[in-house]
């Protein structure tokens, strides 16, 4: 059989342009026709790399030209399932990239690729989906990274909270670079990028769950570009770590635990802003416990703290980088915290919750 | 200040072993105690990778030792909503590992680590989790794969159903490798590993669709060992792929679209299983769109055809391999079938849903 002895009866094309649809439909995840038009017409408009639009299961990538032996694969993943959808700040594509991006780089790697899910509700309106998108294409495009493959499932209406996002981020880093939470020394330097709990109290008051309204944006920004900065002037930097779910405190004592050491706080060096600080009294929060989107705690060596601390001030992300503690001795892994009023207390994990779907 | 000058007040330590709350609940997703909780009793003790135990936020992984300009990197990633979790032959944890498995197989890659995020939703029952996550495990082991990296969220109940998985796979592959969806050229033969339709019928009798009780099984299995041998055979195969969403016939236009050429099937040589058959009957569905979770489509170039069919058949996921079809010439892409009643027809990708939630 030969396709000239044959009627000609080239199937059905896509009848109508995904523009005229208006909302998701279960058939979009079917993996036919649907699914074909929702990733030609919206997804592949703005994540525009070959390897996504060679339409393979899987993307190849070349590793980087420098010695094998001299390079580890850094990966990390995340599921984002933030509420609303979009924020003061940012939105949960932005946030999809820059919460992968920044957790490659807390290995010391530069991340180089990521991989996106995308779990669309049945109703969900298009232009909110193809909003998400773009920004999730500018957030790549800031971070200097390509999103090289994906996948698109949708659930009925009412079986998920109209879009959840995952995202995997790949990276390479020297392989003698060996940053990691369990890496604090005693002596070292605790440094913070900036303010504290913006991204949390942001969420907050887009759920109206403040009462008030104040011009707080959400942090969410990535941090491989201040990290690689850092990195050159500080390459004996220990420890990276960005304070997400949990907030500054969770991360700190996480980190303790970690490395077996103690760590000291001073309350009055942590940056907070004002406006974020009057909004976690009336919530009855701890900005200490809120999470954060764009903040970097680096734990240095002593002889290379003001190299970090300056390389930090100088970039447009550290303006307002502090030192905010010391690393004490080895121990079962304690967080202290010398308050304002001079007293000195013990700082666990987060217990609870504080605000669900955060992130 | 040091840790000896002030008293004991080591913070509250998980107050409840996770074995003793039956239920997911908010703060599991806090990013705080009850996070590293149920990390530490639920995840890990099934998911024992020593990247995953180190509690960083990424994983770095040594790249394999064979030379740079050698090896490709090949990633994939699959979100995974399938109702119910549990299904006559495998469950969401089985089939979130071997779409990821198979996914990264596909460019002829050695997959070798998953990351995986979970969305987990208020009330799930701790034992179901445990029971896929255990099931995950299972599968990593039988694909031999590592998984290195994971992330936990937590919606309220009613706002996600049950769990998602979302898993992100990595191989490497040989840089002169050029398997995928646009090689197929003229001449080749289409083979399958094996009959179609298993998975979406299991699925659909396991929801209570099918109305009647068949011992139908779903296929879902990780192909890459499969897929090895069958390389080894066959070194020329020009493309890869496994039929899931859409079913065969969808996945068969996708390959015949991305390599400009037209290909026929014989359909009486598609391997169909009685039960599977009578059950598509039942329900008005046709087995060349259902989904498969552990097929393998090889299309081959014709001097290979033989090697390629014995490496398949001598595998156990192979033992009914078939060739179905040729590759015609070049063309627009579009797929033909010639009935059993010697009759011709053009098929088209999955027009619709057929039915949803399938993986």
């Amino acid at each position: 059989m030969s396709p000239e002895e044959l009627p000609s009866m080239q199937g059905p094309v896509c009848p109508l342009p995904i523009s005229q649809r208006d909302t998701v439909v279960i058939g979009h995840g079917s993996g036919g026709v649907l699914t074909h038009q929702l990733i030609r017409d919206l997804f592949q408009k703005h994540l525009n790399s070959p390897r996504l639009r060679a339409g393979n299961d899987a993307a190849a990538i070349e590793l980087p030209a420098s010695a094998p032996e001299g390079l580890r694969l850094v990966t990390s993943t995340d599921a984002h399932i933030v509420t609303p959808l979009s924020f003061p700040g940012g939105d949960i594509g932005r946030l999809a990239v820059c919460g992968t991006v920044n957790d490659v780089s807390m290995l010391g790697a530069e991340v180089r690729y990521l991989t996106a899910t995308f779990i669309l509700e049945e109703g969900l309106p298009l232009d909110e989906l193809e909003a998400v998108v773009a920004s999730m294409a500018d957030a790549a495009a800031e971070a200097k990274v390509e999103i090289v493959a994906a996948d698109t499932k949708v659930t009925e209406k009412g079986q998920c909270d109209k879009l959840f996002i995952s995202t995997t981020g790949i990276g390479f880093a020297p392989a003698s670079r060996r940053i990691a939470g369990d890496q604090a020394a005693e002596g070292d330097l605790v440094l913070l990028s900036g303010p504290v709990g913006n991204h949390g109290v942001a969420v907050a008051e887009a759920r109206g769950n403040l009462g008030i309204r104040t011009a707080i944006r959400s942090d969410v920004a990535p941090l491989n570009g201040m990290i690689a900065a850092l990195l050159q002037a500080a390459p004996g930097t220990h420890v990276l770590r960005d304070p997400t779910r949990g907030g500054l405190a969770t991360t700190l004592v996480e980190i303790a635990r970690q490395s077996g050491v103690d760590i000291a706080l001073e309350e009055e060096s942590i940056p907070v802003d004002p406006p974020v600080r009057k909004a976690c009294e009336l919530l009855g929060l701890d900005p200490l416990y809120m999470a954060n989107e764009g903040k970097l705690i680096a734990i240095v060596p002593a002889h290379e703290e003001q190299a970090a601390l300056s390389a930090l001030n100088a970039h447009p992300l550290g303006k307002q980088a502090a030192v905010i503690g010391r690393v004490l001795g080895k121990s079962a892994g304690r967080l202290w915290l010398r308050t304002s009023l001079g007293t000195t207390r013990v700082l666990d994990m987060l217990a609870g919750a504080m605000l669900p779907r955060i992130c």
